[in-house]
């Protein structure tokens, strides 16, 4: 399959990967995506460490009902502003009209906050520390296979706090110490982390937190959120605890999610031309071996092929032995497919006790002495997850930039150069300004806001904020 | 709280434990539950044995979406006519009405064997080997929470095989191997494995295999299912291959699934009157430790309580340390949650070198010399697997029975004595004699009939079958 060069045209590259690399594909309902074995492998790998770090921080799971009452979505003014038009409805079911519509669950606070007004009766009963693994329906107008589906996977965490401190603590918490976490060491892609401007905050929340990750194609991808919602759904749904001083207060909220949106962000910072490159710690296989033969050395090759598998203990093996394919065919597809080391086995190697390398992350080939080979691919594998990492950290270092004028803000961003820092002073008009003229928007300010110098890139002003605008999927 | 007892209020019964030991609740739309944190980490680690054999015998996971258009439901006659009165249905979407409505999947043969028809090109393709984890949607009248709710969580195989015979002998595979293994070793309960009969198949099957539980009331609770269901579905979606002789052919189906029902289950055949008895396998929470001092001994018992979690390593330990609770209270509560063994920490047992421990199956309660804990716990869990296994098992034994005439057999039915036994001549007639008579349904059928001697129990006619009725969830 010939896969268009990413500099030629990335959109293109990225469908024909995510095809060729079989990890997904459009389904019938419109919007609606199939993740295929090796896509859900790699989301599998995902969710392991994402629900490791919820546990790890005290969260426990739970699972809230898909299908939520329309009339409970009213309740919070900006929430359902936000959702109502992306809304799903059911109104059928079991062949009647039903007396009230039931909507897809587009996010769950509010089926949750109503659960928890019977939940929460006292200080005693807080921090409520939940998390759900759940299938999401938001209605796209535009849809792209990972990036924006109108079903997509994912968790959201949901908790209640007696104080703001508490709720705020915990919404950058998850940020750093599972979502940040996650995505540089699991994923190795370096990410921004910051809050995120009114104009961008999830419909609901005080304050959004998030992580930005740069794609290859210079744009940022919004690779995971974490709200501040101050005691709104409290309010809205009636959430009342006793407190340490006997009186009634309501608790303070958060709510977080990551969903398979980030599958696309991982194929996107370190693909190439070639195709996937995977990151051993989510690669469904960390090692695929091609034996090569003719057909008197079959039985000896194989032999030292399961031997090999064998001895490399929990590493991911697979042993790539269709007779249909010849060896350069299978080299390209599992390229192509990402995985970080291919081991090229044949007789005059094993006669000379050796097994020849490639690695999918610098192209590097040579041989390693089967009697260290043990070792030597767990090396590697640490290595690449190392090396991928640097690899995407030095790209952003390359492309972000921190522009003297408006007019050059403009052109960078307006040439989609990468990450583009500059003052701003916190004004709509000025954030709006360079939107409407660029489709730009700012990824993210600095979580913790320090007395700034200069000025305002945009009006010239004193600015009050470093903003970091990029292009975005 | 008083629980009801089992042999007044059965029902009553399982209602309090479910609530009691915070298992799930009602939620707002009608039939749906929610999975509160304890009977999700159950359900986790049902997910997890299930999951582990599943892959162990060759199958990948994926996923495919929630919504279906309607038309795809009309495919297969059988199909459309078991599961059209059950479905919840899309009708508006992003604030229009949709062209087609989409139904919620109440299983997805449907979208999955449409998806079939482009990945099965060649015998190469087979066989294929796919699962996934999904919430589905049936419009229930009656609803009771894990057993039957409008929206339930569960795993559903679905594969295609070049014959016959394969994809049979996957279909029973599935059913001993992953089915009864998981239910036997996990859950300790033991099953019953057999054919359904016609009346009882899974619509669009040839045949439906399943697991049938004896619940603690005597009745038969469906556990798993696995159905072998030849070509209906390749040919209904056009699925055809290049087989090895050149010609198009129709692959041969298997779909199979269990679901969060299976904690009802787990519920109803170990619960007693003080609550839920947890095999150690699926128990969230394997030995609690409640310390028990006056103020001046607190730092001293939970400095040892503390180590002693830490020397039980893997074990899953919880430390109840709940200052506003007396131990009584808290006794009562891990009795009603199942937890298998409680130990009991206090200064006297601590200078004596000893801990107090108490096994919730049996409600022994002797002393274990600290130095020895460790491996006395790792032995105690093991034990008390064995041992609930044992016991439902002699249940089972006493609740089944082998009457000697119609008459028996309707009383034995009526009382809900148990699993009732007796030849079947096959008829449809006769098994709708017995289940307007009784309610009572055939529940399985062997495996592999034999030759039999002897007559049906209903009307007296050569038995081809030994039928096992009860009556059921």
């Amino acid at each position: 399959m010939a896969l268009p060069k990413q500099s030629e045209d990335f959109p293109a590259w990225y469908q024909q990967v995510v095809k060729g690399a079989e990890l997904a594909e459009n389904s019938l309902a419109r919007g609606s995506m199939v993740i295929r074995p090796y896509g859900y492998a790699i989301w599998e790998a995902i969710q392991a460490g994402v629900d490791r770090r919820i546990k790890a921080t005290g969260h426990s799971n739970v699972y809230f009902p898909l299908l939520i009452p329309q009339s409970l979505l009213d309740k919070e003014a900006d929430h359902v502003e936000g959702f109502a038009p992306q809304v799903a409805v059911v109104t059928h079911g079991g062949g009647s009209k039903l007396e009230e519509p039931l909507i897809i669950r587009p996010t769950s606070e509010t089926i949750i906050w109503s659960t928890y007004a019977k939940w929460i009766q006292s200080y005693r009963d807080l921090p409520l520390l939940l998390n759900q693994w759940a299938n999401v329906v938001r209605w796209e107008m535009r849809t792209r296979l990972f990036l924006r589906t109108s079903e997509f996977l994912w968790q959201e965490g949901h908790t209640a706090h007696e104080t703001a401190p508490e709720a705020i603590e915990e919404a950058r918490m998850i940020l750093m110490d599972v979502y940040r976490a996650t995505v540089e060491e699991d994923f190795a892609i370096p990410v921004l982390t910051g809050r995120k401007s009114a104009a961008e905050r999830f419909p609901g929340a005080i304050e959004t937190l998030a992580i930005e990750a740069m794609m290859r194609d210079g744009k940022a991808l919004q690779a995971g959120t974490s709200h501040y919602l101050g005691q709104n759904f409290a309010k809205a749904y009636d959430v009342q605890f006793l407190g340490r001083e006997g009186k009634q207060e309501y608790p303070f909220a958060t709510s977080w999610g990551v969903s398979t949106r980030l599958v696309g962000g991982l194929i996107m910072a370190h693909g190439d031309d070639k195709g996937l490159r995977l990151p051993p710690k989510l690669a469904p296989f960390q090692v695929v071996i091609v034996p090569i033969y003719r057909d008197d050395a079959k039985a000896t090759v194989m032999e030292a092929v399961y031997r090999i598998k064998q001895s490399l203990g929990d590493v991911r093996v697979k042993i790539d032995d269709r007779e249909e394919h010849r060896p350069g065919y299978k080299f390209n597809e599992w390229e192509l497919r990402g995985v970080p080391i291919r081991l090229e086995i044949g007789p005059r190697d094993l006669e000379a006790g050796q097994v020849m390398a490639y690695r999918r992350d610098t192209g590097e080939k040579a041989p390693i002495a089967l009697e260290s080979l043990s070792s030597a691919i767990a090396e590697m594998l640490t290595d690449i997850q190392k090396s991928l990492f640097q690899s995407a950290l030095d790209f952003r270092t390359e492309h972000t930039f921190s522009p003297g004028s408006y007019d050059e803000l403009v052109d960078l961003l307006s040439s989609v150069a990468g990450f583009v820092q500059g003052g701003w002073c916190g004004s709509p008009e000025c954030e709006t300004k360079v939107k409407d003229r660029t489709k730009a928007t700012i990824r993210v300010l600095p979580l913790d806001p320090a007395d700034r110098e200069g000025n305002c890139i945009v009006c010239g002003s004193a600015a009050t904020e470093l903003a970091t605008w990029a292009q975005s999927y």
